[in-house]
């Protein structure tokens, strides 16, 4: 969940928990209907005394067989998966653990694009003992590039070449893809290109793949498990999980796939510490099953959702003045609020993430994703209209109320050049029926 | 599951698995019929839609309640505990992996009596890096012991200034209290002592009480939940879990409960990496606060099961003339396989188990419990009435054959000498109704 160690401390210090909108933890809360209604059906209780005992440490062999399946076809896989390439564990944070300690020793770094899901931090040190090498991404586009925040291997190699002059030995390197918090998606050339580069240098890739099917545009997204002729087959390790496409992130099930048999041997030894209960196992692959539900009920209805939910946030923050990157997949937007920062800096923001808070409204401040630019905030819009209405509500009173008692450090005008040409005020509104890919009504993104 | 690593790489190299009798695994098998008629009941339908969510990685609020009470009244706490000390995770080898993280540093060494399970030593390893200090448990009986494999504080001094001299750091003593393999139970005397000992040492002590509600006999259960004042609250620590004394292994739950802030902070930053799912937290919640259910149908009855069930095997294992030590609580018995021996060897030890599996019969052989005498085997049985005449069987025509091809190092006139006096030959059957507390018909035990 984002940024939730970081803000708890913030949170505890400031006793306001009491009536605060979450908009801040990156759950998906549009579909529970769905899941409910599917979880009702009788293919759900199944009482084998066998579930009640040891799992296999690794997972269920049926369940790893429908996971293999289900990859395989929504993955779009090059060739069908094999189940015996599966561990399963209690949700992703569980492989990034277990692939923190088995790939590297302490002290070995991992490159990783800032900002990224500031979690990863703690889920690569606590029991790896690895550390970050950021690879900063700007909102300012050069002439060789075409959107904000833009990886580029050139950028990965000079972060590279930079911590080998600082002596840490880099052994991997971390994508998320779709990405968190930018909501962008890898397209098929770079994403090759950033696999060509690990394997020039000998580095581990772990793609981190957990919003795979929270597309909710028509971009195309492509896995790592669809390339045909990976560079470095070896050295290549993908992550899924539940909690964000099925929206079960209380369920703890995550899924590692890795054609490295050493690799899988030894996070094997450590699964038994990371292991899923037997009837969880069991619930989660009649849900992969039902490809029926799935093709013709769940994901369609949960895209159509996806779209609403963030058309109705990034209009209301356009009405507020504050525009956000343009993105196709995730469960967030990633706002700029540079303009209502005092200063440029992240004692700005820190504060206004606190005024924010005074007023009742988590959201995710860019600090906690290890951005280098201060004033971006990511927001979760995958939750009721009420709770959107209701941000915008409180943003609008907090900026309004900004505007009379202090000096603001106004940087719309830069903003504003960044802003996407092709912004859409056709004045469809998000409640339109069938405008499940249409643009908000009032864009202002980049 | 005892000595599932090392069973596990014996197995695959054998590819005996087909048709094996597993009476290795320590699993309570008696007691589903109560568990499925009490899982179908309303109450443990709930789909809360927080429940699907980001769980408090400590655990639900509501779930470490309902554990605080259920063990201040089972566990016979000195006062009422808190749930703010109880930490959740999947398991207790999380809870192992976890302790040995936060309470030392790598390299650092823990005293455990041997033998122990063996699971205890890579739980302690994989993550923490710990190395173990044995405390090495005869059979022999000198004149100051009462019964063997007798734990002492002499014998915990002796160890650890043995390991101080070769210089390794120990920093923690665990004891398993209902003994595993053992079956034993600590006198409360020696509890304390033990305590004293570690208070006097600065050690942290582990109470592993993961069998503590299954006694079968009529022997007192001391908990160090249930001591009032402990020399040293701040370094002793309890595990529990749901695993063995309700039979649901695969539900993968186990429990930490300490009173030191620091450490219960330091695990809790690694719980997110054990973390159980919010359904499978409110469905046990169900199962403690039915005090009804636990008093009148589910404790009573698996006493009087497993009571039966140990009668059985021993009484079977008293006609093949196999003694075993006297036991109180667990799922097994340590059994004395020497006069079958070829030697008094450790190879000789892994010849029997090998034969033993070739004979379709599994268990557990004490090398995997670090056993420093060979020729001991603990054999589980907490499985069917079936189960248990079939291994029966097995050993009966393994051991004949035995006989016929073999020079058989006997050693039962020593065995005899260590026989407890108190045997029993009163003939009652283990289908008696009302003798869930009788001894096994043809007694052999120490």
């Amino acid at each position: 969940g984002g940024s939730a160690g970081w803000v708890a401390v913030g949170l505890s210090a400031c006793r306001l928990l009491q009536g605060v909108l979450n908009l801040g933890t990156s759950e998906n809360r549009l579909c529970f209907d769905l899941i409910e209604d599917r979880l009702a059906r009788p293919d759900m209780n199944c009482l084998e005394p066998d579930l009640f005992q040891y799992p296999n440490t690794q997972g269920a062999r049926s369940f790893r067989e429908e996971i293999a399946k289900f990859l395989t076809d929504y993955a779009g896989a090059a060739k069908e998966l094999n189940p015996e390439h599966i561990t399963v564990m209690n949700g992703c944070c569980a492989v990034f653990a277990t692939l923190s300690t088995v790939l590297c020793d302490p002290g070995d770094g991992y490159l990783i694009p800032a900002p990224h899901y500031g979690g990863i931090n703690s889920k690569m040190w606590l029991y790896g003992g690895l550390q970050p090498v950021h690879v900063p991404l700007f909102s300012e586009v050069t002439d060789e590039e075409t959107h904000p925040f833009q990886l580029t291997v050139e950028k990965l190699e000079a972060a590279l070449q930079q911590a080998k002059k600082q002596g840490i030995r880099v052994r991997a390197l971390i994508l998320i893809n779709p990405h968190n918090p930018l909501g962008g998606i890898y397209p098929a050339q770079l994403l090759k290109e950033c696999l060509e580069f690990a394997h020039r240098h000998e580095l581990h890739v772990i793609m981190d793949e957990i919003y795979m099917l929270s597309v909710y545009d028509d971009t195309t997204f492509t896995s790592v498990l669809s390339l045909d002729g990976l560079p470095d087959p070896e050295r290549t390790h993908f992550m899924w999980g539940f909690s964000k496409d099925f929206g079960m992130s209380g369920i703890r099930v995550g899924v590692l796939y890795t054609r490295n048999h050493d690799v899988l041997k030894a996070v094997n030894q450590l699964a038994v510490f990371h292991s899923c209960p037997g009837p969880v196992q069991h619930v989660l692959s009649q849900f992969l099953k039902d490809r029926d539900w799935l093709d013709n009920v769940f994901f369609p209805t949960n895209k159509k959702r996806l779209k609403e939910a963030q058309n109705l946030l990034v209009d209301g923050l356009a009405d507020v003045g504050i525009p956000v990157l343009r993105s196709s997949a995730g469960l967030y937007v990633w706002a700029d609020f540079r303009k209502f920062l005092k200063s440029q800096t992240f004692e700005a923001e820190l504060e206004l993430w606190q005024r924010l808070l005074e007023k009742k409204l988590l959201i995710s401040p860019g600090k906690a994703f290890y951005c280098y630019e201060p004033g971006w905030f990511r927001l979760v819009f995958s939750d009721s209209v009420d709770k959107i209405y209701l941000c915008i509500e409180r943003l609008e009173q907090m900026l309004h109320a900004n505007d009379a008692d202090s000096v603001v450090n106004n940087t719309s005008s830069t903003a504003d050049t960044l802003c996407n040409p092709e912004k859409d005020s056709s004045g469809k509104t998000s409640n339109t029926p069938g405008d499940d890919v249409s643009q908000p009504k009032k864009i202002l993104v980049y």
